[in-house]
């Protein structure tokens, strides 16, 4: 198992991601260290799961839940600022359910720049020659870990030693923000296979999935957790939404036209595993009504193409730059961002949490992986 | 959705899973009614886990929390007792995860006597000829929808209504048991791998994933919520890690003897799936010391053949007969049962807990199905 590194005479302010990932750290070797003695093999595949909730991540959910509740005046340091840490890093174990299970669902083969769970149990059995499909075991152990992450979230959350006041406060977002998660992941799925590519879709799969579970509830569940007021709770969640759909098409951008290196996948992938991003969908909406049937037929033909190669990837993105798609979401992305940081404007948090959130805005808004 | 039919002028005590049933229904229903205004499709998936969830199961988990909460002193009416009485239903939606995940797992078809989740979803894709693979899409259904269950399952406890302080002393039976659970389907699908046929990874696989999680905990986390004395706790924790034990090890039998119209699962299937069962396990044991090499491998050969016939299914039942294992395994659950019984005895649990376990305690080590 990797330590996360020590930082803890900085303030959490100062330094959340590093905070947060201590926090998981010290938390999950506690685990691992009841199951390992228990049952040896669970206790190894318990320490991968951990290696990859500790190995990387931007810690965005419990970023975003953090200054939720410092806005809305929730201490900054002591017993209770520590309490709430915890509770909010426990998102990233939501999270970690979220990327297996997705990985596995997709047959993504990396994830962070190396091989994804699935494909490093499949791996582990194939070169250990046990008995059955090396798949198939590679699968179940991905189910399993990633089912195992998502029920101790809920142990992490209910067991942080946040005040109970404050922990039933944040119950309704708790809720609502795993339904969502999973409601996104399913209409993702659904959308694909009805080879919908309607704007519509692709904007409601962006909004259950992407904009409310990693940016509207973690601030709202921050908030709530603080004792915000109802005017200062909708203000965030406004923000949240808005900036959570300029963080998805921004996502569509980076998963045609980002760098490998930089994101960890592979360029190219939503292309190839079908998914009918707005990015995607305003391309093909742009070619039919400009008549160019050619084009609209190449980046249809692309979508969901197991063997997709690079030449058709680097054709695809010439295409959607052409048909003014990217500029197309890079106007929506602007409009989002500044209409988030318009309701910002109006939830009159504490200090520093308004400045802070408006940088990270801008920045999930303009970033580069 | 089906509804659970009406008991409730009759009092919990002498309806329990009738009781869990209905609480499970009003619980799906209001969590469906959010979804389907909010998301249509993803509500015709919620549908289905409610029609899973509803469609049948002995109700023991929430049953054995039932009692241990009655035999610790907990109500038999009043707010309270249904309070508490959701909590231990919100067992039956891990449980759902539990099946839906395992039966994408082992590939199995059938459950309850219908299709599979991820059978069902993968029919449901190809009959309407949507894009890509069919079996992908039914496997990212099961895997959505059993997270789904897992998630309200926690959702469904901690909204249950009953006491803080008694929700809080339940905390250590709840997280235990999900752990244990999951550690139990590892080692389980780790063990088929290694193809280990020690019965001490049998029993060990047991131990975890029916004893402690079917058994031990429920009655522990109903007891725990009526805050039982430690002794007591220790007596109920006793009794059911020995009558869980004897409940796998009947299971074993029934998956090998079983009539496949009462148990809803096809002869056999633990054979097919390659589970080194204790019966199994005795069996090769015994074939290896007596010398009888072409029994033992023919025991192995079945083992994990997905083309196992009924002949050598046949075959394979006579030869557990002859080699003693049924014998033993018949022995084992007495002892298990009169150890169960004995510590039941030093519980000094409230009339009529007692009882009833002793009761269901014979009716599970003696089931048909």
């Amino acid at each position: 198992m990797q330590q996360a590194q020590g930082t803890h005479v900085i303030a959490i302010d100062h330094a959340v991601a590093d905070h947060v990932e201590r926090a998981l750290a010290a938390y999950l070797a506690t685990r691992h260290a009841e199951m390992a003695e228990r049952a040896p093999s669970f206790g190894s595949a318990v320490a991968s799961l951990a290696d990859f909730v500790l190995g990387g991540g931007k810690r965005l959910r419990p970023t975003f839940a953090w200054w939720g509740w410092r806005g809305a005046g929730g201490e900054g340091d002591g017993d209770q600022a520590h309490a709430v840490l915890r509770a909010v890093s426990a998102l990233e174990l939501i999270q970690a359910c979220a990327l297996v299970h997705d990985d596995l669902m997709d047959a993504s083969a990396m994830r962070r720049g190396k091989p994804t769970v699935h494909v490093s149990f499949t791996a582990q059995h194939r070169a250990r020659g046990w008995l059955g499909e090396p798949e198939r075991f590679g699968a179940a152990a991905a189910i399993l870990l990633g089912d195992l992450a998502l029920a101790w979230a809920d142990d992490m959350f209910t067991g942080s030693g946040v005040d109970p006041a404050r922990q039933a406060a944040g119950q309704e977002p708790w809720r609502a923000m795993r339904t969502e998660m999973l409601a996104g992941q399913y209409l993702d799925v659904h959308t694909q296979a009805m080879g919908d590519e309607s704007a519509e879709a692709a904007l409601s799969v962006a909004r259950m999935k992407t904009a409310a579970y990693t940016i509207e509830r973690p601030l709202h569940l921050g908030a709530a957790m603080a004792g915000a007021p109802a005017p200062m709770v909708a203000a965030l969640r406004e923000f949240g939404a808005d900036l959570g759909l300029a963080f998805q098409l921004r996502d569509d951008i980076l998963g045609m036209f980002g760098d490998s290196d930089v994101t960890g996948k592979p360029a190219g992938d939503d292309l190839r595993e079908g998914k009918r991003t707005l990015l995607i969908s305003v391309g093909l909406a742009n070619a039919d009504a400009a008549g160019r049937t050619a084009d609209a037929a190449l980046l249809r033909g692309a979508l969901g193409d197991d063997n997709l190669g690079s030449d058709t990837i680097e054709r695809a993105r010439e295409l959607l730059i052409d048909l003014g798609a990217v500029a197309d979401l890079e106007r929506r992305i602007d409009t989002l961002t500044d209409r988030a940081l318009a309701a910002l404007a109006t939830a009159h948090l504490a200090a520093p949490a308004a400045d802070v959130l408006a940088d990270l805005a801008v920045a999930a808004a303009r970033r580069a992986h």
